[in-house]
């Protein structure tokens, strides 16, 4: 993904990740990658969302703390850097609970039941009583975007329908109260496959290549993955439109994709020697990620610290946002303690 | 409603008013008399719920920020004494939506649907297609009633559901995380019916006294409420179960209300000396109402100093009760900073 397509304009960027486990190529693909150039350009807050996290994996709090680190490293590791993008927590910060509670009053159930990605996610996940939360978790994605009034959300494409919410509550919010609130964007992240080449990559899936895995893995993991099932002998034409590994040649070896399509429906190159290609354009990927990994990795007080910086600059404009809905809304009765 | 039935142990009592609008005779059967006793025995916190009156008057902030004060004065006028209890405003305590997010991960869809009393309330005002904050409400009760850790909340008997709904989110959270939190009991007040007769007495019905009602409309409303309508001369026999007037006596002549009925049935009183009876008992409720009232009426200023002392002191008890429930799902990551 290329940011010259994005207007020459200042905008203010929102991402996050939900905290339940490490990242992989899928989230690099699809966002991580496009935030290291964004971050340059624009204002960027970067959340670890771990009350999102909640909605899924509530009954196992320990894994969203370990996570939140965890997670912090990968976007050091993927070269975030904490002097130009805001990473904060989403948990505390507070005023994003109170814009999701605000929100929450003038968007209807049905619309949040027919949301495609919440239905979809909760077939997934087999949940046929829905939890409250687990449903109005697109609120709390418009409340996370709009309390840094973010104008550009990079983001996969099941994403679009919660932007789609977002942008309704915007508009229906500053219809009711006053024009606080801004419109955000998406730009569209590519899609990674899984190993399995069933589903869109998916650590819960277990098609997954981490951000951390070691040469070994990446081997390991690519030698396992599903190609043409029809093809047995490497002299066998091959349907690369049926492959995974064609999918990440097309990500990751964009140049070089033509041929291989070529050769594999030719019947001249070999699944091995084709993987072995693809290994290697994603260690090159891998490769300077396991270098800053390994800058950060003995430094978790540094992170955390990083964390408290992000997370304090995330406030001060979260405050700002709430005094103007506050002052919107009229209810601003009284200026709030020092303390607040 | 006596006190005699509490437990001689430390109590924390929390209750609370939509700011929709002046307070009657209806909150102050229902909940404020009592309120008055509790404050003398136990820690109070009384609560100015304008976000959960944002969820049927979302499209009239307006009327909240009217009624937040209006509200306040009706406390200090039935003769609560923020020296005992503290009175506070529900969005100024951003500690409640933090705790209702939390506790929406875990409380079904179908649960807050099979709620009786937020059922009737939909069907009341005719919603077809609930909200999604509408819905909620009861989680968001939960919230208020747990930051601070209340054992008791007086409250009408429509609340029940509600109350049991917070029981069974305290029970859940600490069966999950940790005993933080504490499970209330409901102190059920006396439901008084509307001048109308049809049902509870409510501003939106148009069926209530004021308490800042004059003693011309007092004279007026109870003139034109609804009596036994099978009652033609003062010396027919009349129906006291059925009318609206009996009721009254029952609560606030409950002394002389056998003697009503036995009069009544027997047709040796007549409507318009009954009614002159509870009039004058009303009159004896409301008379030192006022009277605060005119102390308190010209002093706006005060008003608000007490609310914003109120509410700094409910912010500390609640940050406290948010911190142990961070610890209690491993989410405390790290120390707030001291803005928070
Ligand atoms: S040659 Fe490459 S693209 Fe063709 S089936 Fe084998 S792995 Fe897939
Ligand atoms: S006499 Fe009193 S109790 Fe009987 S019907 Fe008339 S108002 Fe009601």
């Amino acid at each position: 993904m290329t940011t010259t397509s994005i207007q020459p304009k200042q905008e203010i960027v929102l991402t996050g990740d939900r905290t339940t486990g490490k990242l992989h190529l899928g989230h690099y693909v699809g966002s991580l990658k496009s935030r290291v150039q964004l971050q340059q350009q624009y204002e960027t807050y970067i959340m670890l969302a771990d009350v999102q996290a909640l909605t899924t994996h509530f009954h196992n709090p320990g894994l969203l703390s370990q996570s939140v680190r965890q997670v912090a490293l990968d976007y050091l590791s993927v070269g975030i850097d904490p002097e130009c993008a805001t990473i904060f927590v989403q948990s505390m910060v507070p005023e994003i609970a109170e814009l999701t509670i605000f929100y929450s009053m003038f968007v209807t159930v049905s619309s949040l039941r027919h949301n495609p990605t919440v239905k979809h996610e909760a077939q997934e996940r087999g949940y046929e009583d829905l939890y409250y939360g687990f449903l109005g978790y697109p609120v709390s994605q418009a409340a996370d975007i709009t309390f840094c009034k973010a104008s550009l959300v990079p983001a996969g494409e099941d994403q679009i329908p919660h932007i789609e919410q977002t942008r309704k509550i915007v508009r229906r919010f500053n219809e009711l109260y006053a024009p606080v609130l801004v419109e955000p964007q998406i730009l569209v992240g590519e899609r990674l496959d899984g190993l399995d080449g069933d589903s869109k990559m998916s650590k819960s899936l277990g098609n997954a290549i981490c951000l951390d895995a070691s040469t070994e893995d990446v081997q390991t993991q690519i030698r396992r993955a599903k190609t043409d099932p029809g093809r047995i002998h490497k002299t066998d034409p091959g349907h690369p439109e049926v492959c995974t590994i064609y999918g990440y040649h097309c990500i990751f070896r964009k140049e070089g994709s033509a041929e291989i399509r070529e050769n594999c429906m030719k019947g001249t190159i070999g699944c091995a020697a084709c993987k072995a290609m693809i290994t290697e354009a994603i260690e090159d990927v891998l490769e300077p990620i396991r270098e800053r990994r390994e800058l950060y990795k003995y430094r978790p007080k540094d992170i955390d610290d990083m964390l408290m910086a992000g997370t304090a600059k995330a406030r001060k404009v979260a405050r700002q946002t709430m005094k103007e809905v506050r002052e919107a809304m009229g209810m601003n009765y009284f200026p709030l303690t020092s303390e607040q």
